[in-house]
């Protein structure tokens, strides 16, 4: 097998972030669900933008955020993901180009806007998003080139990816070519509402196509349909080989064949939850590719989590490499 | 007289700010004066961006900030300016709208894109902004609606709106219509580049058409080609109405007449100082307009530019009535 030219390949939707500050009478107000991601058409996004407060744009998306955090730690990483070729998607290959990472995908040209989330953060920190999924419904096997797969030590694939239905066929392309080279596939699950909508594809996919998982407590409940963490862990012991397993600030427990691992949480003022997980994948990923035992991966994981939450916004603000075990 | 509608018109260029923390080091490899705003044409603002960061998007332009903060203290408020009508367009009039500012001004169609700032922010939390104008150019008299001004208590003015010439006759119209409703006039001097770029149009219109002037201590020493405050201060004195002199750490002189008020900055970590000036001005105005003695319009000023200039970006992230004087 030959070096791989990148530590990891993201695929997820690409994803304008529009966050704003909003208390919770915002979110009851408008019918949201604190803490979920749900999935808006056109008119409603336009319908929440109008009474949202104002907001900072900032590029996002799932696995989009855990490269650019990824690369920020020094690991060579590229990214499959779908823009329209418009302002907001502009700004958004700009943004990962500018972190190093390579984004090779081609804008969609004439057709629906570039994706955007819309996010309202209330006072205890948690984000509620509304995503209205515009250019990312386009995204499907053609953008998924086989040798980029074959040169990437991870595929990371996110779990939102399987809400557009295109991008199913592109997800279970990416698995078969990484496995075809000889490459690990890693999920996250993203969100336990994506888990509902999506469980038997998912149940399936991590038995059989996954090698490395990301979840938290409430999705990987959702996932196995568990009453407790710790019944839920040990369905996925069994089911994959490695699998990362986030509590907020109960820390991480990583689980690979008969070894588990404690990792606690790093201690930060919590001021935007949004990426926690994405930048807790990032690290971990950075961690396994460069060789590292996995208490330290899962130590990177949560200092780059801790990063995250620190601040408004999925993307790092300092130099994450010096935050980070020698 | 009857009645304003509106305490604050803000005119201005409607603009985007993209906001990136960089070393000192990337200013000079780009030739950027620290601090300072220049103008840059479209190729430059292309090959400027290719190079920065990854940023974030939010609503700027000078005298729209000061609109937003005023807003936020309670104040009601216009504000006209020119952006496209694109993607960068309608968040810059969701943003404004969304504090409650009154924005009547037809977007452009089929032409420059809404104008961007690329705002380089150092590690000692000093900005230095490239200002590609795009849709801003054509704001023009026929923007100005006199109805809109003689409803307003106080018109208010950015320097910056001298670059674009269309702008010129625009400032000098509403300035007219002010006046002739018995309004008054007020001015920032924006940057002291801007006022080395138009000495005379300024002092002509300090002379004879401005009843407030906003100048930092760099501002109003160009402005007077004056060695020391003090020496511009007492020009300034002899030359208009009533002047808000503001000096970063030290700050703010206050003169109207033989009167003169010493104002002292509200001590605060610096983050960013974009948007400092600006702030400054709305607490100022807001104070002004709900009939407060001077010191008090110094010290909402120092209240308002401290909330600035301790987080990223230009507008007010708190609730800024909470933190004003009872």
């Amino acid at each position: 097998m030959t070096e791989p030219t990148y530590d990891i390949l993201g695929i997820g939707n690409a994803i304008v972030d529009v966050v704003a500050r909003a208390e919770d009478s915002f979110l009851s107000r408008h019918d949201m669900h604190k803490g979920a991601m749900i999935l808006i058409d056109a008119p409603t996004a336009d319908s929440i933008y109008a009474a949202m407060p104002p907001g900072q744009e900032s590029s996002g998306g799932s696995a989009a955020n855990t490269c650019a955090v990824a690369a920020g730690l020094g690991a060579k990483v590229a990214y499959i993901g779908k823009v329209a070729d418009d302002q907001l998607g502009a700004a958004f290959r700009h943004d990962i180009k500018a972190v190093g990472v390579h984004f090779p995908t081609a804008p969609l040209s004439g057709g629906a806007p570039t994706a955007r989330c819309l996010i309202l953060v209330t006072p205890d920190g948690q984000r509620t998003m509304n995503t209205f999924l515009g250019a990312c419904v386009t995204l499907g096997e053609a953008d998924v080139d086989p040798a980029l797969v074959a040169a990437s030590a991870v595929t990371y694939l996110e779990g939102y990816l399987f809400d557009p239905p295109e991008a199913q066929a592109a997800f279970r392309k990416a698995a078969t070519a990484a496995h075809a080279a000889g490459r690990r596939v890693a999920l996250s699950l993203s969100d336990a509402f994506c888990v509902n909508r999506h469980r038997a594809a998912f149940l399936d996919l991590v038995a059989n196509h996954v090698d490395i998982l990301f979840a938290n407590e409430t999705e990987i409940t959702a996932l196995y349909e568990r009453n407790t963490f710790e019944e839920a862990a040990e369905a996925a012991r069994k089911d994959i080989a490695l699998a990362a397993l986030t509590r907020s600030e109960a820390g991480s427990l990583i689980i690979q064949g008969t070894e588990t691992v404690k990792i606690a949480a790093q201690p930060t003022k919590v001021v935007d939850t949004t990426g926690a997980g994405d930048a807790y994948a990032a690290g971990f990923l950075a961690g396994l590719t460069a060789g590292k035992p996995l208490a330290v991966c899962g130590q990177m994981g949560s200092i780059a989590a801790s990063e995250i939450i620190s601040h408004y916004g999925a993307r790092p603000e300092t130099d994450l490499r010096r935050l980070m075990p020698a």
